[in-house]
């Protein structure tokens, strides 16, 4: 039933936004009894906190190329296709965050699970001699992948097919690691 | 009268948030009569918008130290200072531009401006022999500026101080200039 509720949430936020986002719709599209939403999920922030709590449950792990600019663009290329998605969830779930302190709340949990997952990246290539062992991971993953959140959720920028790379490969340079 | 409202905007803003900004309540604080507020604005959208516009008109240029990775240090500091004041009007307006379009499209404008300033950074940097000339130099201020927004503004991190200097030294490095 969860699945069936969370998914609702998801084709009902990419539909209308955060604005047409209530609990009624979601039971009705999921075909699950109202006052069962209401019980379990209380309102639209829990319901959108449990998409992104429901995410940080699967079994995503990071690309593993053997070699860290690889590894950096492969992410990259993920990122992009799920902030460019249209509709998008992410980037709706990012717009619900300025909205509901609870999904803002979620979406940091969600983040710190996948920056955390990600650190693996930087270690591997530090045991390959890459990068100096006491290399700051979270600061290499942020360096890649903070110019696509720029790009596609703030500055509003055309999608460029390009950018996955270029972040990707300035990330990796930033910290010696140029091939 | 138009800096009266403006700054009302700004003062209503970074009080209740986007939920409390009213045309009205802007009008009492500023001691102007609603319907010249309304009359001129037109709505919340449009007051947003003439906020960004105002900032676009300013005189403000970037800063010039005589070497990149100074001169992005010191652009950075400027936007920690913008995006941690408490409360700021930077990050409220960000916040705003997830629920008015007409908001979103004027941050685009100011962003466009402003990184448009900044060009001349890169140019200077060109000029000194310190980068190629054929650097793109919006993707340099992005490097630099990125991380900043997505600690302070998406990942809603604790502010860091050490973060202006991190990221303006990592893009310096990923464009081949470090010191």
């Amino acid at each position: 039933m969860r699945a069936q509720v969370l998914e609702a949430v998801g084709a009902e936020l990419v539909e209308g936004g955060y604005d047409a986002l209530t609990v009624d719709a979601v039971a009705a599209r999921a075909g699950v009894h109202r006052t069962t939403v209401y019980r379990r999920w209380r309102d639209v922030g829990g319901l959108l906190a449990d998409v992104l709590d429901a995410g940080a449950d699967d079994d995503w792990t990071p690309p593993d190329t053997g070699a860290l600019d690889d590894d950096l663009r492969a992410l990259n290329r993920e990122l992009y296709a799920a902030l460019t998605a249209r509709p998008s969830v992410t980037a709706a779930l990012i717009a619900a965050s300025f909205r509901s302190a609870e999904a803002a709340e979620a979406l940091r949990r969600f983040w710190e699970d996948r920056y955390g997952r990600c650190e693996v990246l930087v270690e591997r290539a530090a045991g390959r001699g890459e990068l100096p062992r006491d290399t700051d991971a979270r600061r290499v993953l942020i360096a890649a992948t903070a110019p696509l959140y720029h790009h596609l959720v703030l500055l509003r920028s055309d999608p460029d097919p390009a950018l996955p790379e270029q972040a990707a490969r300035d990330a990796a340079r930033a910290f010696g690691v140029a091939r």
